[in-house]
Formats: C-alpha cells, structure tokens, sequence
C-alpha cells in the first residue's frame, strides 16, 4: 500500500501508457508541455471546501478568485504567457445561486486582471464545493520555458517577493492555530488587510515569471506547498540539494507578530505554502541582471541559498539547526513531513 | 433568481470577460477551439460520485475508463483528433489506494485504446469521489472541425449506432426503476454485458466524427445529456427547428425487454443520455457518403428526422403526439424538462 502523495502518485503514473511524442514534457513538472505553435503549458489544479479553503471564510468570490490564481500561478513558474482557462465548478444543489455567481465574480477579476480567457467550463452538482481550473499558457516568441529539474550545483536559490502572508492570513481567519482575540490585535487594521490578500486574492507572478526565464534561471517552481516542499520538488527533479538561510527568507510584514515570535514565523514562512511566489535557482552571474528584471516586472528577488550536490533540502535555522521540509499532502489533505 | 442550469449558466457567462482574440470558439460547444498550429479543441468534464456515477454499483476502473470517454466524446463531436488528457481527481482520504489505482487503470485503458497521452493530473482530498477530465484534441490537417450551429433547414438528421443501452444499464445496475429480478430475467446474460458495456465502458466515437466532419455534416454534437435535450442545443445554437421521428430511432437490442415496452424503450432512448453516439445535421444529398464513411469507421448511420425554419425540438411518437425533450439538469443532479 503506498504510504504517500508522491508514493502513490509514482504508482500511478507507472500504470499509464507512456505519453505520446507532442508530449514535450510530462506530468510531474508545475505544468506539462506539448509542442505546438506556439508550444502549450497546460496545468490542471483543484480546490475543494474544507480541504483547500473554508467557504465561509474566505466567501464565494475569494474562492473564484484564488482558483484561477493558483492555475496561473503553475503558468508563472514555467516563464508562459497566459492563454485560456477552464472551469470545473462542483457545487451542492443547496448552495444559492447568487454564490456561484459571486464565484464567477472572483474568476472574472483575475481574468480581467491578468488578461486570461475563460473559454470553457462545466457546472456540475456535488455535495461539496470543489473547482478545478485547467490553466492553459504558451511558450513567448524568442524565450524558453522554465521546468523544475534544471538547477545545477554552485546556482544561487532565489525567491520573488515576500513568504509567511498567506500562511499567516489562516490565523486572521480564524482557521490555523492561536487565540483569535491576541492574534487579531497583534497587528494594525491595515497590515490585517494586505495579509489576508495574500490568503484570498494571490497574485501570480506572471511577469516576474517571464523575467526570470529570461535572465536565465535554471529552474522554477512556484511556493504552493511550502518554502520546504517546493523546493524538495526543484531538488528531486534535478538531481541535486537545496540550502537554504532561513534567515536570508524574506517574511512579510506583520506574519512575526502573528506568529508570536521570530522561530514560529520561520516554521510558517518555511511550511506555510500558498505565497504563490517564485522560486528559482539560478547561475549566480545572472543574479544581479535577474534581480533588476524581477523588480521592473513588480517584485523584489531575494537570494536565500544555493545548490549543491547531494539530494534533499536544508532549512538551516539562524543558531545552527535546522527545521524539516514539510508539506501539504494532498491525498490525506494534512500536513506531512513525507516530503523532501 | 435563474431557474435552470442554463439560464444559470448564461447569467455566469455574462459576469466573465470577453474571451480574446485566440479563442475561435468559447464556451457553449462540446468544446472550445484555440488558434494555433494546430488549432485546439478543449473540453472539460467532471463526474461526481452518486450524481453521475455510483461507485459501488460501477466499480472504480469503470469511473476512470467513463470518465476519460466522456472528455474524448467530447472531440469526436468536433471531427478532432485526440490528443491529451489532463485528470483530476478529488478522492476521500479513506478510499483505499487500491481503488485510485483502478481509477488509473480504467484511464490506462482508454487511453491507450484511443491514443491519448494522460500529459498531467492532479489528486487531492475531497470527501466525494470527483473525476474531472479536461480533453484536448486538434484540428485534422486539411479538415474543420464541426460545431452544434451549422444545421440549417433542410439538412437531414442522423445518428450513429444505437441509443437507450447506457440508460437501460441502470436499470441492470439496479440504480434505475423497476424490479431487479424482472429486469435481469428480461435480457439474455451476453446480451446483459453488452448493455452493461455501453454505461461503464463507453466508446467514444472519434473515428466516426472525423469521417463525419469529412463527409460534410454542418452541425454535430454527442448524445450525453439525452437525444432530446442534445438536440435541442443544436437547435439552439443553429437557430432553427429539429424534427425527429422516434420510430426510426435505432434502438439498442433488449432495451426495450429492459424498459418493460415499445413507448418506454424510446422514453428511454429520447431522454436517457450517455450513449455517446453522435447527433449530425448533414445536407440530404451528402448523406450516403457520411453512411458509407461512418459504417468503414465503425458504425451504422440512421436517419431520424430533418431540420427545419422554427425553434426547439419535436419527438414525434409513431401513432402521432410528442414526447417533452428532457435532459439532465447538472446543477440540481436531477432530470428536467427545463431544456428545448
């Protein structure tokens, strides 16, 4: 019996037929590659109330909305340019149809935002609310597409932007751990505001995306499981090891506070996932030129590591130790320590 | 308040932004269709536990193998060849494994009978079993694709093979009406499996699609939601009336030994969906050809009815009246006459 996610995902994919030869690059990435002109990224992802998000907590329109960001958000990790995207809403014949409309709401916002066609959907009845968004991009004129499984020992491990914010907005909701009276005055109304943006209307990093497959990384992933996680993801598939400063990792404003102290704002900066910021290992000669497009393209990027040889993933901790890599299992729909 | 699944869905469609200048066809299709070289097809479908399967009844290797037909259906109704399949599945964190590997088998299975590459997938925890298939196919060389609005008044009305069987293996399956032991007694066990077939192992009829597009059909979709109700979206989207004479409806053999009678064996037929046969507009005087080519594809080719100038659908029964076109309400799980 396989014991995890990744275990059981491995067993599988070795029952499917070998893809075809459009196939450029399969399953396993942050998105599958098919030739074409332009050559497609295609990424398929699913939300599901009580597992992903509370419907209740986050409302209709935030579940729309985070969606179809996560979808482009595979898209971002890849350097594509978005394309279309198709919808799959799950919804329980109960639920009003003023809050499916309200979730079409949150779709077309970040449609219209980041100029994205709805071309296609399906409404279907299920007891839970679950919505499934293919994210179809394509490969820009003149520019490669990033994968995962590029990285080599002596790049530098980079991120865009600022990790702990989503993670933390779950405590503001009411929906991770803590006193919610301490947690809610632990930071000011506004800072309350900009993280629980990050929880309920992630920004993909599209631009920075393309940037950074321009100035040359080397591999790419966006921070959807967690800091640890993903960046087990970049070293399985490139055959390397990942180290990476937890001190160096930028955390966002206020995550501290709500964290009750700097070790736990680590932990939730390093696990937390759902940032939806980018990842990147990267020659450390293209840093400083990767550095300056990131930032034109809206975000700062923060070097954080390195890769060496070996396998796995260190998050060394400022004293000496470190924390271990965990992740969303997606399979159990818990936490694990499988990962890494 | 919007009271059907369609009205609903319209009301959605209007809330999304436009869809860019890509998208040759959105929404609305059996598929969208994407410029490019080749030119896409897109489709996606989901499919819940005990809304449009039930596990126990179906066994998990047949909701895989379903789910995956149902998306090729999907682009055997646009004349495209197959291509990709991208699957998510939402699956309870207590099903066992064992189970998600039959899932993956059944998708194995087809496949690598229909020649598709499964490019990616998703699995995630969900307290329901969803399968959610998004299909992608291409454009023939030198050929079109064919869209439910080009019927027009004149043309004749044709379907491939049989219709009423998936319908009649509810009722095998115990899932319809009826008495259980009446209605395995009333068919022949061989004549059973392949009753049972046509539900939990259906062929989605690419070859026949393509022959059909190349012989000229101006308006094709398939046979999922119910004759009546599939014809109505031809109607709809090509703006004109289609006429269909139940008597000449081929009917799958023992389903009407099944349905208990002549009158309830095209019930059946009319209403039952999931046959995943083809419904084709097609000009009379290329209607020999599309025969001759569908039969060397594998099917027999029957004409039912014509299109003429109005609107809706007529089910016209041998000794004269109608029966009302229903069709499967996605939204609520449940039948309706809300569709012609």
């Amino acid at each position: 019996m396989p014991a995890s996610e990744f275990d059981l995902i491995a067993a599988i994919n070795e029952r499917l037929p070998a893809p075809g030869e459009r196939v450029r690059v399969p399953s396993g990435d942050d998105a599958a590659v098919v030739k074409g002109d332009p050559a497609s990224v295609v990424s398929v992802d699913a939300i599901v109330d009580g597992v992903h998000f509370v419907l209740e907590g986050f409302g209709a329109e935030a579940v729309g909305r985070k969606a179809l960001a996560a979808g482009l958000s595979d898209l971002a990790a890849m350097g594509a340019d978005p394309g279309e995207a198709y919808v799959v809403v799950g919804a329980p014949a109960e639920m009003p149809d003023e809050q499916l409309l309200e979730i079409a709401d949150g779709l077309a916002g970040v449609a219209t935002r980041d100029r994205v066609s709805i071309a296609g959907g399906d409404l279907v009845s299920s007891p839970v609310l679950v919505v499934s968004v293919t994210a179809i991009g394509y490969e820009p004129d003149g520019a490669s597409l990033i994968g995962r499984g590029g990285a080599s020992p002596g790049d530098a491990v980079a991120v865009t932007g600022e990790l702990g914010g989503a993670a933390a907005a779950l405590s503001l909701l009411g929906i991770g751990e803590g006193n919610q009276d301490q947690i809610e005055s632990a930071v000011p109304a506004e800072l309350r505001e900009s993280l629980l943006a990050r929880q309920l209307d992630p920004r993909p990093r599209l631009r920075e995306g393309r940037a950074l497959a321009a100035a040359g990384a080397s591999a790419m992933i966006d921070v959807s499981d967690g800091l640890g996680a993903d960046a087990g993801h970049v070293a399985r598939a490139s055959g390397c090891r990942l180290e990476v400063d937890l001190d160096r990792v930028p955390i966002a404003d206020g995550v501290t506070a709500i964290a009750g102290g700097d070790g736990a704002a680590l932990e939730l900066a390093a696990s937390g996932g759902e940032d939806y910021e980018l990842l990147v290992a990267i020659p450390p000669e293209r840093l400083a030129e990767a550095r300056e497009t990131t930032a034109a393209a809206g975000s700062a990027l923060t070097e954080i590591g390195y890769v060496t040889e070996g396998q796995g993933v260190a998050l060394r901790l400022p004293g000496g130790g470190e924390i271990a890599p965990r992740g969303f299992d997606q399979r159990r729909g818990s936490r694990s320590g499988s990962v890494g």
